[in-house]
């Protein structure tokens, strides 16, 4: 048996504006810090230690990780970063604030594009000075063109999150590393429902809590044997993840 | 022509208790802290940007180097651990005060031992708990038992650090990288030795400050054309180091 943790990055600047966020770079607020120190040290009284660790290129899920590995005494781990961990892409929503957006094109489509596993948010145009920065980004720069996103519905992010978990974090768990990924709320759901088959229409409904350390015990060829959320008051959402519990 | 960046790690916990630390892992100080933050800020004033980070196995190096990062929103970029770039290995002194080293052997022996380059302070036993604990650090697993120090002198740690300065940093920066180094202040003297050839007898006298980034501009066979520190106080070392500025 195994043990992999997923953690979700603390409360973002964004998160606290209500905006949308998307690829944009926005750091953590005093309070997502908080947040990653705290599951860092719940982890150590927990006696969890990792040999390797995967975040994304976004600051705030890295930021994440340092705090959570700064608790652990583990500062010196080998940390892979990658865009494929990223946040979904928001296309161009990206920076809007959400009730704002609502005004504009009813709650009822935001609700859709939130809330739809297949449905994307109008792209970024190749002339949005979004997408020129993304494509001048250096955290990008080993992409192709083909691989720039301009917009993602949730099933376009499960499509290149799965890419490189098979490619790179399953050979590495299966060789026996303890592995801890640091990400997003949506990346985060694509390696979810991808462990524990979950429905498309289902996912879109789990509500990762930020900052909280999710536990998977897998079986040697990485089926869920058991999942739980580290955390006195770690949240519990049986009605998407039927067997997730709280230690 | 390329610029290579060195730092040394920010005040540390013995540094203030005035303490041997060697291979010790103690964390920065709150000002520590501050400082690498500080060198992250004024080397994104003076447009610095890193493909490549590299730092040893140690808590206070990898904490520097994270702040410094930060400052400069590349917490991204790849980062190379390796205990090559640890601090040089203080042997039995490692945790003793300086103070009442200086009374047990003599200030004079104290002397030598901090100022030779060719002088090993007395090694740690082999059932010294210090090396028991060394040997079952996850951080030394790869270490051959012939490669775990039990004592280092100025040249050991100079020795360890060019192997892995010659196979893994060299290349990089030939093929174009920008690359930080934030290491401690022997395995910062090794990496100085050698790029501005300076003798063992003269290096041992060269005190690189802390927390202040030392710029190196290096033609394409590696040789120096330029080296200063940054910062509007930054130190000069002209009796070691005699092309040294502050910019």
């Amino acid at each position: 048996m195994v043990k992999l943790v997923l953690i979700r990055h603390g409360q973002s600047a964004w998160n606290l504006e209500n905006r949308f966020t998307g690829w944009t770079d926005v750091d953590l607020t005093e309070k997502g810090e908080q947040e990653a120190t705290e599951a860092g040290e719940i982890l150590k009284k927990n006696g969890f230690a990792f040999d390797l660790a995967y975040t994304s290129v976004l600051t705030r899920a890295n930021h994440t990780l340092w705090n959570v590995l700064h608790a652990l005494n583990l500062t010196w781990i080998p940390v892979e970063h990658t865009w494929r961990l990223n946040e979904r892409h928001y296309g161009a929503l990206q920076g809007l604030n959400k009730a704002a957006t609502a005004e504009k094109y009813g709650a009822e489509q935001v609700h859709i594009w939130r809330r739809s596993a297949d449905v994307q948010p109008p792209a970024l145009t190749q002339d949005d000075e979004r997408y020129i920065a993304q494509l001048n980004d250096p955290r990008y720069a080993g992409l192709t063109e083909a691989e720039q996103p301009l917009t993602e519905d949730l099933l376009d992010t499960v499509d290149r999150v799965l890419v490189y978990w098979n490619k790179e974090i399953v050979p590495q768990i299966k060789a026996g590393k303890k592995v801890i990924i640091a990400a997003h709320g949506n990346s985060l759901r694509a390696l979810v429902k991808h462990l524990d088959n979950v429905s498309a229409d289902t996912i879109v409904g789990l509500n990762i809590p930020t900052g909280t350390p999710l536990v998977y015990e897998l079986d040697e060829n990485l089926r869920p044997l058991n999942r739980y959320y580290l955390g006195e008051n770690g949240p519990l959402d049986k009605e998407v993840l039927p067997s997730a519990e709280t230690k």
